[in-house]
């Protein structure tokens, strides 16, 4: 697998994973019935830096990275990552992370962020964790899970300062 | 003290409030030297509703309310306050947070969230806190403190399904 920065022709791509991930509604607080267009100007976003992961030819997974805040809390970054349903469970989430947290130190940033966990994703909850991340928060009821009804939020942190692993 | 809604030709007023608060850099995430229109187009954006407490003609102070995320995240809003620092203590701020959970409720928000409260604004929390909010999540070292240093960001959360104090 190879993980590289996105181009503007891996467009359609990157629609491919984020479109079906976005329309579910149940893993990420955007707008379910986004265009394209506006899901690609967020995901591609001016304020991020955005990467594909690529096996065989083929865009499995995509990832951002950006400053969490702005002035006093520029040293903390966020990620997004989503994967292909075609390709779930062949460790590219984990491998996006990776990458993530390398780039992360190689950029200066001195903690990752994860704003927004939805309790019941709890595979995403679980990888974060072997990576090291803590639940710093708990957002009570913040998400309404189109099938489960509202459903807790967490807030997942990680220092920067010690290694990767 | 009258609260109404923000209108165009407010905006000096309003950037006599923020600007000296983005400035100092102690209390928002925010780029302390981002310029009078960027700072104008953040506080009152598309995003948001903006208002301003004003007492014999004068504006002292200003707030927006917004929806905190999209899609599964929208019934719960977010909310940033500044007071002007010459009526500091005046209970402006305080005028202003009931005015925003009486709203936040007639639109039919059912959570506030504070996403990034300084842990060295200790009268903000313990305002917030009054108004029970609680501390649901302590993001560590998350604010560069322009004197003290990297200090702790909070998280404070309130339903809004229960009466408003």
């Amino acid at each position: 697998m190879n993980i590289r920065p996105a181009q503007m022709n891996d467009a359609s791509s990157i629609w491919g994973i984020i479109g079906p991930t976005i329309r579910a509604g149940d893993t990420y607080a955007l707008d379910r019935d986004m265009t394209e267009a506006d899901a690609l100007a967020y995901w591609l976003g001016d304020d991020r830096e955005t990467f594909v992961a690529e096996e065989d030819g083929e865009i499995i997974g995509t990832y951002y990275i950006r400053a969490n805040h702005a002035g006093g809390g520029k040293h903390i970054c966020n990620c997004g990552y989503m994967t292909s349903a075609a390709a779930t469970g062949r460790g590219v989430a984990r491998a996006m992370c990776q990458h993530s947290l390398n780039f992360a130190q190689q950029r200066g940033y001195r903690g990752m962020q994860f704003n927004f966990v939805v309790s019941t994703n709890t595979r995403a909850v679980a990888l974060w964790q072997s990576f090291g991340f803590e639940i710093v928060g708990r957002l009570p009821r913040a998400f309404h899970h189109p099938e489960r009804g509202d459903v807790d939020a967490l807030v997942m942190f990680r220092q920067l300062d010690e290694a990767v692993p």
